[in-house]
């Protein structure tokens, strides 16, 4: 199957590069970027040299939908808005990296977004591509908006307890840590690396753009409203991504106990990995991996459960998981070309 | 005035060197080490090749008390309490960087410490030398408890609400986060290099020995029983701590409003600077100084209020706080020697 | 095809592990750890957690030559050389990452190794095990003795000019950076993350062990006898070797020409790349990958050339070279299983 | 006596800053930005926040001239040239720490700075300020060219077997690596943390333009025609040079023997210190202060002597030795402001 990428210098297309080189049925035929249409890939990446010879294109929506079967949009927020609909529209289905068919309620899209919202009916289409609670509806999908980094790693340490009732849903807290290359390839006096390395800082308090994802998603299965407390901090690191959430038992519940719910709600999820009691995922531990590492610590003396909840940001938060739902949405096995293991050390 | 420094070849002992050794009324005559008496100390640091001439020497209580004023311990846990009594009660005033005179009760301190605690009647007489709130006691200590790295960044930042009855006591939730350096000299895998650069750890959920300090001093300090949730983990950096404190307002607050409780509680606290809004401290903005920098965000929409404090740890949370408990105690200004401005980048 | 992997805890083990997972032909059943022989490989390294489900055992040679064809050691110096004769007795082939089996010269290796060398007839069979250059004993070899780190980069870099009589072989010097990993997980202060973080560092000058094994290659394909000036350093990263060589031209000769040169002679090496003029590799470029990367430059004002060569010490420099020997050696495309692309960012 | 700073948002601006703050005899009265006049310098800056309370002016160099006695000049290149003239016309004396005035031969200066040099009459006032060799000079310089952070680690390393004619003056080879702050405030891919973390680069072969500085010095020191080869390296921290040279020894002399000479000829400067026999320094162990610090290993076999310099590229490379440079000048004890011992760890 021929796929484009679209945002071929930014670290989502090139991390989608990596997995689709070695999986069995895909190929990648058209690089599309706006800045840097007409070179080579391997002269902006050098460490693709030999390996992928590709020049970048600039964006013709009507050729690329009849040069490839799926497109995968690793592009900034407020660009793919503009494209997927008529790409749709022509039969090809697109994978959205971005933020702009994830949120489906315009004016909180405008307050974190800056911009309007894609056209209702293209985010009515919009499927919330999370595989481990909604891989029937993928399959279908042909908009695939494909969730971020930090909610990838915060649903999935919560919904257990949220779709059993075990906690107070007013009682969430997120003190979410992630490494510098979330923050993409664009340069910024944040991840210089002077100023970066051999420091730790806190970001965007109560403005982050996934706030609204996080809680959109955490309402519709939890079926009330729920508003989260997210403090994201930058770490010294290029890779990773924990959330450290709190949230307060309703009943006292043991480590174990909790463990095996965690354990049965991811029974057939082959990139979950919950881990046994006394083990807490580092970041390390998923590196350069599609996991998504779970421990949980059940505080008897204060009545919460503390929940950490370990991905690689660029892999499980980003382009693998893109493969993980491409993979879906084809009828292939879920983890093909993506069974990596995480590289350690 | 003479001063000793016992546990030479630890990070607390040589970070107390580089703030003495530029003191206008303090000399170290004698450097102490167990495992390494008879060796010069810069063998084992060569940082301070032709700066420090000193061999390092066995402990000898008697022999001490007649050389030196004042003592500085910055030893494991459960080797102060051994000498600390027979040193004041010659006379020479103590300052243990260590836990062992920090707690008052004893099955805590076991449950904690694993061991049992100083008698009772030096753990009396032990002053808890948080500058910012017992500088008057400071004064008069022979015995004196230096803070731990994690209290004084936690405690410095709950304090003002706390004693201005702003919060809900039960509600306090601490998302701590430390460079490697607290974990000392000694060698561990979890601060294998390799293991712990590019990586992200939680570690000791629910059991930091820290956790009954911070409880013990915001119990006596808010006068009502508290206790938090405390949740460690450690960056891959040297220097630096940063606490992520969660606390539920009573009431709907601004940020300017707490601002200004902030820096009014601390008007006279030459090293804590509150930040103004919109400004949140890294820990790089303190690095190798003696300061605490707080930066606070109500979140109106949860009305939570999200306190970031940091320090360097080894400094404002051991020997540069020390050193401060120090000039209060022999009555030179608290900032004396101590006064480096933060090293950046 | 059942292999066995000895020295199960090392990161040489575990880099093995990740490349063999996937390999097509090969299954790792058994890891054989001394030290840890009885646990569960995961409970050592979790990031393998429902991946890996081995327990390690001890070593048991006469069993081990029933159950497996062919046996990896990644085990420290001075231990192969023990086991390996009389597994190679019972017809099973041994590829060896240590360094006991990679030098002839008996005297040479008690000097840098510390002691005796394994028995002369069993170091007659061995085969270095650098494919650029040795593919058809390879593919022949009981023995394999899979070459070091730095001589990997080193002499790869070096091989070309060298064997096409371009340079004065009397004036070599490499100036080598590696990351810490190339140390291993055995703890010790130099590697120690607050030691070694934010800081870089020389040792071990003109005594690291992989200067005779340098010499010994360099001097058989020059057919001269060479001596290197060779010091190398740590640099505050987990992976990745540079090393910066330095060699007198005899004749001037452009930078391009010099390219052609290097092209050409590796023109069938896949895992080799000659970058263009102008460019030259980081390590970051070849990490998690089995590539050599080089670069060159003529300095013509001083009639040097420089000669920049990256690897990532544990794939090329270890375990990646290992699994590509024993696809050479088992009739297999060379590039089967370790043709992952570097990981960038 | 008061001072101002040119160039106030950059490293250099900011580490003058922390050196003259606790300077006896010298206040900053003025911080001169052309990119951010009316910015409070603790906005761009927070770490000085309650430290520094001054606002970035732009330069006006007849009001400059009335209100300030010494200017530092912390600018890029090609900036300073443009103001020192008049300025020391006006009687005010400048150290520059930027390049302008280092080099003495125009086309030299334009093949490698770009444009054209500073006028020729201005050049020759300039004193080259390397205080270990130059004392005499630098007490009566009007223009003191600050070296730059290569020169100085490379040169104090080399002088001392140059001037007692100990090496083969057409053997020098160079082989350094710094820390990214050399690079500046200013963005660029290159330094961007993800590109730069878990790397090691070379960079700019052949072409910096330290390399003439590095030549001319050594070529007026050894009176003789010098040129080396000089390959830049990036690491990823923050600060620190080490320069790894190589020369060959005209005579096979002992380390021993060598060390003695070069802690002779270093017998009055202060901030140089010799390392023993076997100890190597590191980066690590000069953080932060003003030390150069000079290992030595004479290689037998090859006869090459291999020196190791180490400085804090902020500090001796830049800033500190600017103040040290200000001290000279200004007959103060050379020491003055810059005693700090190295941060370690």
């Amino acid at each position: 199957m021929d796929v484009a990428i679209i945002g071929g210098t930014g670290y989502g297309a090139v991390e989608l590069i990596r997995f689709l080189h070695n999986h069995p049925h895909v190929q990648v035929t058209k690089i599309i970027s706006h800045s840097n249409s007409g070179t080579d890939l391997s002269e902006v990446y050098p460490h693709l040299t030999e390996i992928i010879d590709l020049e970048m294109t600039p964006l013709n929506v009507d050729e690329l939908a009849k040069e490839v079967e799926l497109v995968f949009f690793a592009t900034p927020s407020n660009v793919s808005k503009h494209y997927i609909p008529s790409l749709m529209d022509k039969g090809v289905r697109c994978i959205d990296l971005s933020g702009d068919f994830r949120l489906r309620d315009g004016e909180i899209y405008q307050t974190y977004y800056g911009e309007e919202m894609a056209t209702q009916r293209y985010i009515d289409q919009a499927v919330y591509g999370l595989p481990e609670i909604n891989k029937e509806k993928i399959k279908q999908a042909s908009i695939l908006a494909n969730p971020g980094c930090y909610p990838t790693a915060t649903t999935l340490g919560l919904l257990p307890v949220l779709e059993n009732d075990l906690v107070d849903n007013s009682s969430i807290i997120i003190d979410a840590k992630t490494g510098t290359s979330g923050a993409g390839r664009g340069l910024s006096l944040n991840v210089h690396f002077s100023e970066m390395n051999e420091n730790f800082k806190a970001y965007k308090l109560g403005v982050h753009k996934h706030i609204p994802e996080i809680e959109q998603l955490l309402t519709e299965r939890a079926k009330e409203e729920i508003q989260v407390t997210f403090t994201p901090h930058i770490v010294p690191m290029t890779r990773g991504i924990m959330s450290t959430i709190y949230v307060d038992l309703k009943d006292k519940q043991s480590t174990d106990y909790l463990i095996d719910v965690y354990q049965n709600y991811y029974k057939n999820d082959p990139f979950v990995r919950v881990r046994r009691n006394g083990t807490i995922p580092s970041t390390r531990e998923v590196y350069g991996s599609n996991y998504c590492d779970i421990g949980l610590y059940a505080d008897e003396r204060t009545g919460k459960l503390i929940i950490v909840s370990v991905i690689d940001n660029l892999v499980k938060g980003a382009s693998g998981q893109a493969v993980q739902n491409m993979n879906i949405m084809c009828g292939w096995d879920e983890t093909t070309g993506i069974n990596q293991l995480p590289i350690y050390p």
